[in-house]
C-alpha cells in the first residue's frame, strides 16, 4: 500500500543519497565530490563526521540531484566502485524513487501501530507499508480497513521456530526492507535477527539502559523516578542492548500511578518510534560499533 | 553566613509550615483546618495527596500565617499533639523565620558548589550557609572570599572513620540541618548516614537508575545514549538507591565525546541539585517508602 | 457515544469534585472540610491556591468520596449553599458518574480530531463524544465509522449567522457541555461565544502571544524562530486572547521549511489540545481574570 | 585575560575553519574540497545546507587540519580567492589559534555576566575576555577580582552619543571582535550597531517575537502564559528584531508570581546567552536574510 502521490515520486526521480563509512584519510571528500560533479550530480545536502582526525573513522551522508538518475543507477555504482575500493569504504546509494517496503509486527498494545498508520496515511511516513503481522487479532480490523494485508500468527515460547519460519517467508515474499516491532512482545531468535542486520527497529518502553527487560513501568513506579522515557533501537541478539536510535522522556510526579505512567509512556513511545522509523527511511542512520550516527 | 535581608526575615515572622504523613482516614483535613482556624492561623497554601482512598497513606503540606507566631511556637505544637496522636501522624511544624543551617561537601569538581554559592549570594537559596568541607584545597579561595568557613579534611578509603569523626564534630558544632554532597566523591559510612536521615542530598551524574556507580559519562558514551541526565536524591546506605528528589536530561548526539558529555552534564547537575536543595529548604519534600512526594 | 466501561462508571459512582473561587478569608478550608466530613464525604485529593494572603483570591479543587452520592446530590448542594453564601463563593460540584457531553468542530486539517478520537477510543478521554460538526466533508467517513453523528454545515463569512443558528440548535439538542475547536478555521460571533463561557476550547498553532492571527507557521519561518509552539485556550471575543490553558514547544533549526514546521507543529498541537481537553473534563481548570489556574 | 592553557592553543595550531555563503551551483563542494586537499588540508568536520536546489543559496562550514597552518595563512587566502570569485562567495577563514577578543556590556542584573565569567573561568568559553563595560558599579568587584579591566560609563538617554563615543574608543583600543549585551539595559544607536554587523549578541528576556520591548515578565504574567522563554539574537537597528541565534523555554504555572517568573527566567537567559556566545566563538553561525544558520 502506498499513500504518497505520483507527483511526489516524480519529484524524487532524480534524487539520490550516498552513505559512507570508512577509515579517515585526507582526500575522501575531494574524491567523492569530484566524482559526483563529473557524473553530473549536484550535492544538495551533506553531513560529515569523523570520530578522530588521526586514525579515526569517517562518515558522510550526501543527498544529490542528477538528471536521468533512474537510467544511470548501474553506471553510477560501477563508476564509484574504484573510489570505494581506494578508501576501503562501506557504502550504499539509495534512490528517492525507490520506496522502502516495511512490515510492522505488533501484539495487543496498538498505540505505536496507530501512530505509524496515521503518519503513513497523512503521507508523512514515506514507505510502502506492505503487511502487518500480529500474534493477536486485535488490530485486524483497523489494518484491513486501510487495505493493508494482515497476518495473524499466534506465537509463544513453544512454537517460536515455526512462527519465525512463517514470518520469514512472508517477509521474503513481500520483499521487506524494514521490520518495525511496534510493541511486539515476543523475543526474536538469533537466526531471525541475523538475516536483518540493522533492519529491525524496536521500541523499548523505558529510557535505556534504565529498566532493561520486562515491566519497565512497574519498576519505574517502584523506584520513584521523576522522568519516564522510551528508547527506539536496532535489534541485536542482546536483549535491549542494540544501537540506540532515539530516546525521549516526559516529566512525572508522585501522583502518577502505574496506569498513568503507562498512559504518559504510550505518548512518548509513539513519537520516539515514529522519529526513528522516519530517520531510517530517509537513510539518515549509520551504525558504528553498536552506536548510531544520525545525520 | 546569611544573604537574605532582615526585611525578608521580618516578612516571614508569622509564616509557618505543617507537614504530615499518616494513614488515610476520614476527617483528617477537617481536624487540621479546624485546629489552625481556632488557633488563629490562616491557611495560605495547601497541597494534599493520598496514595489510595482505602487503606492508603495521606500526605499534606500546609503553609499558614499566624499573628505573633514566634511567641506561640510551643503552644502550637503542644495543642496539635492530641490531633497528631488521634490520627497516628508523623508531623512537623517549621517556621519561616528559622533559617536552616547547611553544610556543603565538595571534592575537586566545583560547578555544583559554584551554582549553590551563586544562588545563595543572589538571595535565591534561603539558608544559612554555615561551612564548606572538602578533601581538596581547590575551593578554599572562592569559599573564604565569601566569608564562609572552609575546612580541608583530606579523605581516602583508609582514614574514613577518622575523617567522618571530624566531619560529624563540625556538623554538630555548627548545628547543621542539611548536608549537600555537591560532587563529593567519597562514600559515606552507614554510621554517618544514619544520624542524618533524609538530610543528606547527593547529586548523581546520570539519569538513575541508568549508570549507577562510577564513571557514568564514560558508560553513557559507550552505550551511545541520546540523552544525558542527572539525579538528586537523599543518601541512604544503598549506593545511588536513595529516594529520588529531582531528575533532568539534555539531548546529545553522536558528535559529543566524553568531555562534551561531561560539560553538558555539568549544566544539568547544577540545576538539578539546586532545585532539590531549594525544595528541601522550603519543606516541600516528604519521603515515603524510598520515594519522594514533592509538593 | 461512550467508550468507558460500565465498570469504570460504577467505580466513580461515589466520587465528587468541588471547585471554588472566592475572596480569601480565614476559615474557608476549615468550613469546607468540616462540612464535607459531617456530610460523610472523605477528601481524596485537594489543591489550594491563594493569589495573595491579604485581600487576595482563594481557589480550591477538592476530590471526595461519599457513599450513596448519587442519591444525595441535591441535599449536598442545598446544605453547602449557606457556606457558599458566607464566603461569597463561586462554586460548583461535579460528579464522577456524570460524563460531560462534547462536540468537536473541525475543518480540513484532521490531526487534532484524530488524536481526540484515538484517546477517546482508548478510553483515555472521559467524555460522551456526542457529535462532530464540520464545514467540510473530509472527516465524515472516519467519524461515522465510529458511530458518532457527523454534521456537515458549510460555512463562510457570508452565512455565519445562519450557520451558527444551526450549530447552536444541534448543541442544544445534544445537551453539549464542551465545544472543542480542533482546527476549526472559522471565527465565531460574540453571540455564539457568549452562551458558552469558558466552555469552548481552541487550539492555536503558535506559542501565543507570538504570531496571533492567521498563518503563524509562515510567519515563524520568516522570523527564523528556533522553537515552534502551540497554545490551547478558552475562546473569548478577543481573537487568540482568551485564557491560556496549556502551551508547549518543539525545537526546530534552519533546515526546516514551512512544510516541515507545519508537520512538527501538528504533533505539538495534537498533544497540547488533548491535555487541555483532559484537564477540562477532569474539572481541573478555574478561570480567573483571563488566566487559568490548573490544579 | 585568557583562561585556556597554552597546551590547548598548541593543540589548535593547525586547525582552521572555512565559512561560505554563495548562490547554489553544481561543483562548489568539489572545488572547495579539491582545493583543500591540494593545499594539504584534511577536512575534519563539514556541514552544508542549501535553501533550495534551484536558484537557492548554498552555505557550508568546514573544519580542517593543515600542517604549519600558521605560516601559510596568507597563502591559503590568496590561493582560495579565485575559487571564491568563481562562485561569488562570501567567505572567511578563521584559525583555532586566533582567539576572539570579547567585550561584555552589563547593567545592574548580573546573572548573565556571572554565567559567562564562570564558563570562561572553567575554560569552556574560548575567548580573550578583554573588558567589561557597565553603566553601574555593581559588578566592578567581581570583574576586577578576575583581573579583567572594568569601565564604568554612566549612561542615559541624554548622553547616549557621548557614552557610545567612549565605548567605541575602548572597543577599538582593545581590538574587540565580539560585543555581548549581557542584560545591558540601554538602546544602542544605529551608528554604534552599524560598525559591528552580526558582532553584537543580545539576550532578550522573552520568547521572541512574544513580548517584544520592555518588561516582558510583567506582560507574560499578565497574559498568563504557561511557558517562559529567552532569546539571544544579533543586534540590528530594529529593536528585538535581529537574527535569532537561540531560544529556550521553561514551564511555569499559576503559582508563579512576577518575581518567580523573573527567577526562572534568569536561569533560561543564562544558558541561552552562553550557548549563543559559544556558537559565535566557534564560528558556527552564518547570517542570511535576518535568519541564522547554526551548524
Amino acid at each position: 500500500m502506498e499513500t504518497y502521490s505520483q507527483t511526489f515520486l516524480e519529484s524524487q526521480k532524480n534524487m539520490g543519497r550516498l552513505l559512507i563509512s570508512c577509515p579517515d584519510k585526507p582526500g575522501i571528500v575531494a574524491a567523492i565530490s569530484k566524482f559526483l560533479y563529473q557524473f553530473g550530480a549536484n550535492i544538495v545536502e551533506s553531513n560529515q563526521y569523523s570520530t578522530n582526525p588521526e586514525g579515526g573513522s569517517f562518515f558522510v551522508r550526501i543527498v544529490f540531484e542528477c538528471p536521468d538518475l533512474k537510467m544511470k543507477e548501474t553506471e553510477l555504482e560501477e563508476q564509484f566502485q574504484p573510489i570505494a575500493d581506494q578508501f576501503s569504504m562501506q557504502w550504499r546509494f539509495t534512490f528517492g524513487y525507490e520506496v522502502k517496503k516495511t512490515a510492522i509486527f505488533v501484539s495487543k498494545e496498538l498505540h505505536c501501530l496507530r501512530e505509524l498508520l496515521w503518519e503513513w496515511q497523512s503521507g508523512d511516513l514515506l514507505t510502502d507499508l506492505a503487511l502487518v503481522i500480529s500474534n493477536h487479532e486485535d488490530c485486524r480490523e483497523i489494518v484491513e480497513s486501510l487495505n493493508i494485508p494482515f497476518y495473524y500468527i499466534p506465537a509463544s515460547k513453544e512454537n517460536r521456530v515455526e512462527v519465525e519460519k512463517k514470518q520469514l517467508q512472508l517477509l521474503k515474499e513481500y520483499n521487506i526492507d524494514l521490520i518495525i516491532l511496534a510493541r511486539y512482545m515476543q523475543i526474536l531468535t538469533p537466526e531471525f535477527v541475523e538475516v536483518h542486520p540493522n533492519r529491525i527497529i524496536n521500541i523499548h518502553h523505558s529510557f535505556l539502559p534504565a529498566f532493561v527487560g520486562a515491566r519497565p513501568y512497574e519498576r519505574a513506579y517502584k523506584r520513584g523516578v521523576k522522568l519516564i522515557g522510551a528508547t527506539s533501537h536496532y535489534v541485536t541478539n542482546d536483549l535491549d542492548e542494540g544501537p540506540i536510535i532515539e530516546q525521549d522522556i516526559m516529566r512525572v510526579d508522585h501522583r502518577a500511578n502505574i496506569e498513568e505512567l503507562k498512559k504518559i509512556g504510550r505518548s512518548i513511545e509513539r513519537s520516539v518510534l515514529a522519529r526513528a522509523v522516519n530517520w531510517h527511511l530517509e537513510d539518515r542512520i549509520i551504525v558504528h560499533e553498536n552506536k548510531t550516527i544520525v545525520f
